[in-house]
């Protein structure tokens, strides 16, 4: 059956949304956000510039966008963890070291370009999104047994939330893997 | 035996300078450090405004003298507390829990202010003074067997530092004390 008209359009409008995101954010990284113009970023994604202002207004809305992209996959791939077989502390250990580790890459940003991203309302909103995903797998863990219930699940998130932003630091994924491991020891069940 | 003169100066000087650090940070912690005149400070220290005026160029100097001198206050509460007696791992914690209350107090800053101090090289040199601070303790707890020696001393002066920068958004004592209690058994010899 072939595609309908409108499906076509919104398929192409996604790509041509899609090249602009990456071709921006490899620019970006080259380059610095404020060395990057909306030519470059037209030419490098073969569209015109007239058709790139289509798109977005100006290069803070583009990386706006892109990081929203970038938080919405995180959360999917923290998602996707959680739903994993396993009991709930193996499931709360393979989602706090892949947040580690999207903590670590996040760290190369710099200092700039984080404060431009983070102006940006959805970042507060997916912050509370985590807060929320990470305490439910917390409860769920007390429930079986695995991490300690004498500390309210929500002070814990907060202590793992913070214990693990560390991992922007550190230089290599054994040492995130030992700070996981040291998070995680402190949630065990008291002896 | 009377005090000789430039005693007595230099004793004059100190005590002009700590009213006048006293009376900016009271200005700025009710007023916020927008609306505050190197007028009122003059007159909430008890000077006149041109002797202000020999002790500090603007409001931003007095605030960055007035952080310095209670960074440094705040090394030497934890300096002491790590010169009592005690085992190294109850050393350790006492430092710990006095730090968490510190961050508890500090949060009350607000970004602006927060912004402005950071500003000063004093506070990158604070910080690395810290981190060689706690990283010496737990190097002489693991030395004692009472903190886990399967992670370098550096790693988990990291972890402490940002696991208990968690208490800047804790309103009780009661809370950041757990806090502090989940960071140690994170520290502690691995079963």
């Amino acid at each position: 059956m072939p595609k309908l008209w409108n499906e076509t359009i919104e398929e192409h409008r996604r790509a041509v949304r899609d090249a602009v995101l990456e071709t921006t954010a490899a620019l970006v990284s080259e380059h610095g956000v404020r060395a990057v113009t909306m030519s470059q970023i037209a030419e490098g994604s073969g569209i015109g510039r007239a058709t790139l202002y289509k798109y977005f207004p100006d290069i803070e809305s583009i990386m706006m966008a892109w990081h929203e992209r970038q938080i919405a996959g995180h959360l999917d791939q923290l998602a996707e963890l959680r739903d994993r077989a396993g009991t709930p502390g193996e499931r709360l250990q393979a989602v706090l070291e892949t947040y580690a580790f999207i903590q670590q890459q996040r760290h190369g940003h710099g200092g700039e370009l984080s404060a431009l991203l983070h102006r940006g309302g959805h970042v507060a909103h997916a912050e509370q999104h985590l807060r929320h995903f990470i305490q439910s797998l917390l409860v769920e863990a007390v429930q079986a047994g695995e991490v300690r219930d004498d500390v309210a699940p929500d002070e814990l998130t907060g202590y793992c939330l913070h214990a693990l932003a560390g991992a922007g630091s550190l230089s290599s994924k054994a040492a995130v893997r030992r700070l996981v491991a040291v998070t995680l020891a402190g949630l065990r069940p008291s002896r």
